[in-house]
């Protein structure tokens, strides 16, 4: 039985290696003043940006541009906003990694709000955003987050007071979501590994999400098939390969999609809560507790009546998906389980995904983070004992 | 390897059994003055409209109402506009067919300009439409042509001269799909089959296509997927079942937004030329033609090359599917052809869809009708000799 859903809009897809070319016609269709969002090292050292700007100097339209160095906080945004909001901006692009594409996405939303971005995140403003934005375009250079096709930005402000939260609404989904995989080519191993894990994450909460339909679970298994094949590859000898790139690149974007419609899951739970209080990468997070916490998930879901029946299936589908497994037979479905668990085991390893303990969280740690987890749409209840031993088999 | 692809944006889904309540909430959002455009017998006879003016006329909007009968015309559209533009109105809300669902999408876009629709149809008027329009919603009461979801409005006139031509842009998909798979289930069996037929072979023609990307792939299958279990039901034991009803409504959304991004092929070429000529209701002119299109297609595809290995494989996957066979070993390629092109034979037979002839199209007609006929994005080139047969064999 299909279930009630809603399936929120997605932006304008442009998807191909070669694709960034077509973003100079499509920029004067907004209009003359563009700024643009970057990240602080990588495009500027492949090079691209200079490639860019030897474009777009000659192009009719006047440019602005804001280099973003590390995920982005309210201070960052509201400076920005400020600086540029008189500068009559009719359009932003974002180009880089999440935290890019995300402080992209905020800066477009906040200009034309005369107030701080604290107050319209969710659970520390009491604001709520009304959608009116500058136009929007996204183009990540990691096949990642998937914010290019999310109603979300997520802000972090790192401490002990601090929070890692989203400024959200539908109308935040970026106009255009412009995807060319020859951007991610010069990505490094480790960055390609944690972002690669974060997208997979993604499609995996939103696949066992009890809020997903049968859309967002299409898509998500589309989004699955195709890393599978190409994750590993991507962060070694197939790191220039635009094939395998290609393939990271959709499978990003796929989690975009589907994680605005059907949601996450207890990794991104932590990932919030980690986030707020340590500066780790966000994919390091997600990639590190991905396994653990599939681990878990699947023994709770085990322990339940027939009310976990969906759940496990759910998670069987996927081990069946990455280990090629197309016989389904019936009975299968905890053998499948097993699968998943393994291989997610395995690719942990193989992509050298950090422990927590190498950024510093000690096992005294483990109760302040706790304080800070939500579930989210994880596909099970989880007791703070279950979370707590998702965290110490990855300290 | 994923090739270059785009994906428009697709509209705000509301999807499931009883969404229709939330309508009444939603239209304050966009205004005071909403013009309904309704089918004129379906949704009055089921009593259903009279239920929906119970509840606005309580509502603090006005609202317009006009009633449609059959598939729009240049003159229906001018009229309607004429009628309502001095009417200030703020959103359309389509609910009906099709033919209902197209008409309110083409007012919604011809109420903003001072012009007959004819000079702004692909390959009819010398006009580009730009895409501004009232806002629209469209409820469809069939499982038939995904209008909800597509950025096309089909308008014909019938006859020797006639056309059946789109007005087209990105920005006509409606704002909203509301999809309540309750107002289906009084859609009774004959349409039910011809609008069934229509929608499934728009996620054939999409799956097939070359036009596709992974992304309409996956949404076609899973559409497919759905339909087959529940196609043959909803025409006779299942037609109240809100279960099944809800799996066509599925498979129907996901036609219109696959073909609205990867196109259609040679038996919506054929329904357009056939359409313009004769009054014949589109999903039957789709269902009579299907399984002996796919029997051409796929003998032509197998007249080719190594080229047309792709082109084999994907009739094979929906082969594969529809006959539930999982195992998808290496060499069942013509083997799951057979079983696509038998199980389509069978369910034209069980649905019952009248042949051609039975609209007095004749032998000697078929000259005609081939004249007027585009390929689309079929996936294999045809020539006059093989449109020909599929014609004569439908006869």
């Amino acid at each position: 039985m299909i279930l009630s859903f809603n399936f929120a809009r997605i932006p304008n897809i442009i998807f191909g290696a070669g694709s960034l070319n077509e973003l100079y016609d499509i920029i004067p269709q907004f209009g003359k003043n563009v700024l643009f969002v970057i990240g602080e090292t990588s495009l500027k050292k492949s090079g691209k940006w200079d490639e860019i700007t030897s474009i777009i100097d000659k192009k009719s339209f006047n440019y602005f541009l804001l280099s973003i160095s590390k995920e982005p906080s309210p201070l960052i945004i509201d400076e920005a906003v400020t600086k540029f909001r008189k500068k009559n901006i009719e359009l932003v692009v974002g180009i880089g990694g999440g935290s890019v594409t995300d402080a992209g996405k905020a800066i477009s939303a906040m200009i034309p709000k005369e107030d701080s971005i604290k107050n319209y995140l969710e659970g520390v403003g009491n604001k709520i955003h009304d959608g009116e934005k500058i136009p929007y375009i996204a183009i990540p250079t990691t096949s990642g987050t998937g914010s290019e096709a999310t109603k979300n930005a997520v802000i972090s402000e790192i401490g002990p007071e601090g929070f890692k939260k989203s400024l959200r609404h539908d109308n935040l989904i970026p106009n255009i979501a412009l995807i060319d995989p020859e951007l991610m080519i010069s990505c490094p191993p480790s960055i390609s590994a944690a972002c690669g894990m974060d997208a997979f994450t993604q499609l995996l909460e939103a696949y066992v999400s009890p809020k997903g339909s049968p859309m967002t679970d299409t898509l998500a298994l589309s989004g699955m098939k195709y890393m599978n094949k190409n994750l590993l590859y991507a962060c070694s000898s197939g790191a220039s390969n635009i094939e395998v790139r290609t393939a990271m690149a959709y499978g990003s974007l796929m989690s975009g999609i589907t994680l605005a419609n059907a949601g996450l899951g207890i990794v991104h739970g932590l990932a919030s809560a980690i986030g707020s209080l340590y500066d780790i990468p966000h994919g390091v997070i997600c990639g590190t507790l991905l396994a653990e916490a599939t681990k878990i998930n699947i023994k709770k879901l085990q322990e339940q009546d027939s009310s976990g029946k969906e759940g496990l299936k759910k998670h069987a589908d996927i081990g069946a998906l990455l280990s090629e497994d197309k016989t389904e037979e019936i009975g299968k479905t905890d053998e499948n389980c097993s699968k998943l668990v393994n291989i997610l085991d395995r690719w942990t390893q193989e992509l050298k995904i950090e422990r927590l303990g190498k950024y510093g969280i000690k096992m005294e740690d483990i109760g302040i983070i706790i304080e800070k987890v939500g579930l989210k749409n994880n596909p099970v209840k989880l007791e703070k004992e279950d979370i707590k031993n998702i965290l110490i088999n990855r300290l």
